[in-house]
């Protein structure tokens, strides 16, 4: 008899649901915010981003089942025991998070911001020309789920556009061109949209450099809702102070959240969301992170291999 | 040799275009808000929306060419002469006032209002739960190329439409659900959003009514694209401020501009922008509205059939 500790927000059917899965084994439900080392240290299955620095490499822990699709806090050495298992929750966010996107995208492209804020003045005001998704090209950084629905979503409306991965392969259907990340360089001058969704791995800190916004058109959209540390905060205000692209949105921001006094806030054409394009604000994300967790758990009973296992050299699934 | 009057803002790709097709006529290019009563009285054809109170029922004038989807103006009995046509520019708008729509149908699924506002605060707030096309029913009101296009994108991301337009008939492609205008109540109560894109016309006047919004669920969003008048200010004030929908957006409004002291302003669960969906702010829908007045003046100089002719009755395309 082994414990499984449960630190996600579950309700009563799906805790239903995992006591069956779980079968003479102890499930323990205590929330993220209330767990304590001791019940860290005694579980032998983790479904909830626990703080990683209370977990101390545990010996006991065969399998961490995260939440959230980023990794990052648990593949530092150190967190997890070699013998545990970490999954991610890759699949549960797509919808959300891609959507806030495309949401983000036209309201960049239609002015959205600039309206809301003249509303707020009650003023009538005209801002002129907009763009539209038709005809496009939107460089799509990063194509996991989240890139790949995104990159097809604004495909259906009429854009062209560029996938961007670390490794060469076929071109994805959805995707009209394909490039590795290392060639960047090649399609920044071309896009109307750099749609970012990079996770946060060693390759990826700061990977958006001075040079990288003075190579996009002036008239380019940059949007990152992958994770804040891709672009420096101030990297970003000077691209858009000195008018290297016309406007940006981000849900992420670094540093994360964005401190009161930073001017980035401030930024005219600045759209910031405070990290809540995932998360569980979409009421299906959480269901699907719930079927996540059930199909490893049915896994971790019957010795299977698990879905979604990550790779603690590069934060990606294998 | 007849007097063509042209005072849409063409350039000289589209001048060298009209002036082909005008053969030995004259075309005028003077700009709408220069125009004189003598320049509209001595034309047999004019493009673009002249002010309806200069046309005085001038006998000379064959064709009129609105560069709008609206006729409203042009209706009126006693502004044009019987044996004059009107024709406008349906098919122009399309691109630029669904995608407008579906932009402000995503700025409120995803509370990018209540962000924005915040970041004006440089606050970090979460403001919960959000929604999703997906499985949302849409009840789109008014099935011309706009609603239909709005339509179709918000099916291909996941949708249940609902389409309402006046007269039966079989149900269009991309449209899962068809009921007539006069049977709109059975469908309200069934509405995650009411999208609105109805033309300014007898039967649509103060068309939402109080009971209306109250027929709908607490929780819906109301969109309004078509004209301003479909709805009171104060009667969709009224259903935001008691709860009635949970928020709305709209591009027109009653009385339009909007007075600045009109308290619609300040609510915050409502979006306004100022009519900028259409108009000339993407530049496609001006190079449509070429094609459309070069194709009628075609049909002119042919003596055939022309295309978007208006019924003066309904203010409808024939």
């Amino acid at each position: 008899m082994k414990t499984i500790l449960v630190t996600i927000p579950v309700n009563e059917v799906h805790k239903e649901r995992l006591n069956k899965i779980a079968k003479e084994n102890t499930v323990q439900y205590i929330p993220a915010d209330l767990v304590t080392e001791d019940q860290i240290s005694e579980a032998s299955v983790i479904i909830g981003n626990v703080p990683a620095d209370m977990i101390r490499a545990s010996k006991r822990l065969e399998l961490l089942q995260l939440e959230s699709a980023g990794t990052d806090a648990y593949i530092v050495p150190g967190v997890l025991a070699g013998t545990t298992t970490l999954c991610n929750a890759t699949g549960a966010y797509n919808r959300a998070v891609s959507e806030h996107a495309v949401a983000l995208t036209l309201m960049l492209m239609k002015k959205l911001y600039l309206y809301r804020d003249a509303q707020n003045d009650s003023r009538w005001d005209d801002f002129g020309t907009v763009s539209s998704p038709v005809g496009a090209t939107i460089v799509v950084v990063g194509l996991g789920d989240i890139g790949m629905r995104y990159a097809k979503t604004l495909k259906a409306m009429g854009a062209y556009v560029i996938g961007v991965k670390r490794r060469a392969g076929a071109c994805p259907d959805g995707i009209d061109e394909l490039v590795q990340t290392d060639a960047i360089d090649t399609v920044l001058p071309r896009a109307d949209i750099v749609f970012s969704i990079l996770p946060n791995t060693k390759g990826t800190v700061h990977f958006y450099t001075e040079e990288c916004f003075k190579q996009m058109k002036s008239s380019a959209f940059f949007i990152n809702c992958g994770r804040g540390n891709a672009v420096d905060s101030n990297v970003l205000l000077h691209a858009l102070q000195n008018g290297e692209i016309a406007a940006a949105a981000a849900d992420v921001t670094d540093p994360e959240p964005l401190p009161a006094d930073h001017p980035l806030w401030k930024q005219k054409n600045m759209v910031i969301t405070p990290h809540v394009a995932g998360g569980f604000h979409l009421p299906h994300t959480f269901e699907r992170i719930v079927d996540i967790a059930c199909e490893n758990l049915v896994h971790w009973i019957n010795g299977e291999q698990y879905r979604n296992v990550i790779d603690f050299e590069t934060g990606y699934k294998r």
